[in-house]
């Protein structure tokens, strides 16, 4: 049973003709054999129903490490569904940065009554971290980080460091009497070094560090581009707040990964496998409905030429061809400029030499195309002129489309908003607009009658 | 000048009125106030001239750091652009990582020259990493881990730690005397330890490693769950060859991620900024190719109903509608569902909820969607038959895209193709197609004549 995966436990389950007793002994040997993430996925994987029973069969040791690891939608699903008490029961004890993690699916009467049980010193820490934005690095790094006094001795502090290194802790940050940042020790430097000495003898003065203000994303490329396992984070006066490390670094990174193409189809990160039907058709209903808008744009200018189409119909038939090869253009160059922003590579400077580029190679790809589309059309609608009139399009389409690509993602960029979410919406309507005029338009002229 | 961006000195360095004197300055301290990551950024962001002539400013030491940290098709141009004799010079001295890293972008017959040059360590190095794959760990992990012999005093191992700790080495590897991994030291066990003692005494049997053998992305997954900062690479036979840690885990899973986003749009992954217009056409040529059949297909079955396009052009007008609100609520699920797959999550016995609760909430927005664009339509043309059809067109199509939305992933999973690029334009295929004959098929049955 031991190299179980997450489908062999879900069809355990989820058969019928496995009894309670057997059903219970699976869960037991998953979390004995896994950590709170792969728990955390296979209760993720289960119907509701079904999640619920199996969370109660987890151990209570389990469980909150598990809920942490869940995506909010799915953690509340079972929150919700807990009986008060022992939920208070199940967060005795919690920590600031546990807490903080499931603020957002604990029930909010709850929250309260959780947060007055704390120790003061847990509570401190976390309405600390509440004064930050949940974009910014002082909200979600690590509030306990390993620190010592300036003025300890070195042999304290290797006691200390023997019995316990948290993760990713190759470093130990120095700090004043009033909790300021003053120095960091690399661990290593201690290697036989006099014990009677104070720690700050061997303290880099040079470190680097991170402002507790700055965006998450930014401040774990900031970390691993470092080289460290883990920077301090610091408040504008110089207050050591915490520290974030590659381990949080890397679950960011991700997650924004998990959320950028999620975002693209226009649903919410957190969206759960199993969420209920009426808030999964919710969440999805905004992006069909933004994305109607732009059809009914796009029919409206194919509605100008009706007249055209009654007489030619050919035209209506590969009408999606000249749009469709316009928006697969226009998002080749689009997912480029998209990159190049996101990693600071493009400006005004450049996009010259750029926009020369893409053009080259739209008009390029759309001559061949056009060629390609021209010769079937014009064959298969026994019509040269067809032929002719469809190719003019599609060349005019695909430059058209690398132009689009540059500009729309680097205007979006310039008002703020996030390319890589709206971009390809804007994008392939302007594609099928101008795939739709140029085609009928052309048709208009030199087709009719 | 300090805080400068790339776009900065991208500007100072295009602008014709920059003379040589000041933007050899620019470059300058661009070298020094930035690592190699941020000067392989500023060197992408210039086309091929500028590139070369900022690239020959770079100071020698600086150069391979640079390379190393350049897409692959970035690193070629300029290594294409170079001459020989100053390459070989530059590549002295490499050790076999830098090599395995830069392989790809040095010519053919430079390769064989460099590796001659190499000293015999690093040239049986490189020849055993290149036993593996190129998406094997065994190949990609640093091959110089910190590593003792099993045996050795700890008071020796102590003075080498004291003089230099790698970056994530947090922990130190065991080889008995065939090389064979033999254990793990935490370094923290080490503080008050008796220096006349042998490392082995603190060695930790059940430290978790990596297979050689295994993908790499799978493996910097497995580093960042252990909590480790790095983890040994090991093959079947035990040897120890390497190690993985969490900054190269970092860059493995960002590249993957950005890969998949470059791919969703038919792009390689390498493909630079200012790649040569005929390499970036050939590059997208084929993704449009591919898309022109499944848009040729599309057509094909509008084709079938050009009578009753004749006779009812608001059809015409209406039929991107259908196809593109399929589209997207198709790639709704699609999403959510190739996520779930590259999770472990979706299994034979969990797919039957899922498509209840997605078919649920594709009847659920279908119908909303459909009143709206039933009422829109049938106001528009003046023809509530016209409504009834596309309402009902719409309520087919977003259903049959939530079915597909879950099968076609599965399917393409199941014959170990990605689903997360190829998913979604059998999707939109699937969606037209089946967007077009449901509304053309009922317009020709209720509206004609």
């Amino acid at each position: 049973m031991e190299n179980n995966t997450i489908q062999d436990v879900v069809s355990e389950l989820l058969t019928d003709s496995g009894d309670v007793d057997s059903q219970h002994a699976v869960i037991e040997q998953w979390e004995q054999d896994n950590s709170p993430v792969d728990i955390a996925l296979l209760l993720e994987s289960l119907p509701l129903t079904e999640r619920l029973s199996t969370w109660e069969q987890l151990s209570d040791a389990m469980k909150v490490p598990v809920l942490v690891e869940m995506r909010t939608d799915a953690s509340t699903s079972i929150l919700n569904n807990q009986d008060e008490e022992k939920l208070l029961s199940l967060f005795t004890g919690i920590n600031a940065d546990t807490l903080l993690e499931l603020q957002d699916s604990i029930p909010d009467h709850l929250l309260e009554n959780v947060l007055g049980r704390m120790d003061e010193e847990q509570q401190n820490r976390y309405s600390a971290a509440q004064q930050f934005e949940d974009d910014e690095v002082g909200h979600w790094c690590d509030h306990q980080p390993l620190v010592v006094p300036a003025k300890t001795k070195i042999k304290v502090v290797m006691r200390l460091l023997r019995r316990h290194l948290p993760p990713h802790s190759h470093v130990i940050f120095l700090v004043d009497s009033r909790g300021n940042w003053d120095g960091t020790v690399r661990i290593n430097r201690l290697f036989g070094a006099d014990p009677t000495l104070r720690i700050s003898e061997f303290s880099e003065d040079d470190f680097p560090s991170l402002n507790a203000k700055e965006d998450i994303y930014t401040a774990a490329n900031k970390v691993a581009a470092s080289g460290e396992s883990s920077l301090p984070v610091i408040t504008d006066s110089g207050l050591l707040i915490g520290r974030l490390d590659m381990g949080t670094a890397y679950e960011l990174q991700g997650e924004k990964a998990e959320s950028q193409l999620m975002a693209k189809a226009g649903l919410d990160e957190d969206e759960d496998l199993f969420a209920s039907v009426r808030k999964s058709a919710q969440n999805r209903a905004i992006w069909l409905g933004i994305n109607l808008m732009t059809a009914f744009l796009a029919s409206w200018f194919i509605g100008l030429f009706e007249a055209t189409l009654q007489q030619v119909v050919a035209l209506a038939v590969l009408m999606p061809v000249v749009a469709s090869m316009g928006g697969i253009a226009g998002s080749q160059t689009l997912t480029l400029i998209v990159r190049g922003l996101a990693l600071g590579q493009i400006s005004k400077a450049n996009l010259k030499p750029l926009l020369t580029k893409e053009v080259k190679v739209g008009a390029l790809n759309g001559v061949l195309w056009a060629i390609v589309i021209g010769l079937v059309a014009g064959y298969w609608f026994d019509s040269p002129m067809l032929g002719v009139v469809i190719g003019i399009a599609i060349v005019a389409n695909i430059i058209c489309a690398a132009i689009s690509g540059i500009f729309i993602p680097v205007i979006l960029d310039k008002f703020k908003i996030d390319p890589a979410l709206s971009g390809s919406v804007i994008l392939t309507t302007v594609t099928d607009i101008v795939g739709f005029v140029a085609f009928l338009g052309l048709g208009s002229v030199f087709l009719l009658g």
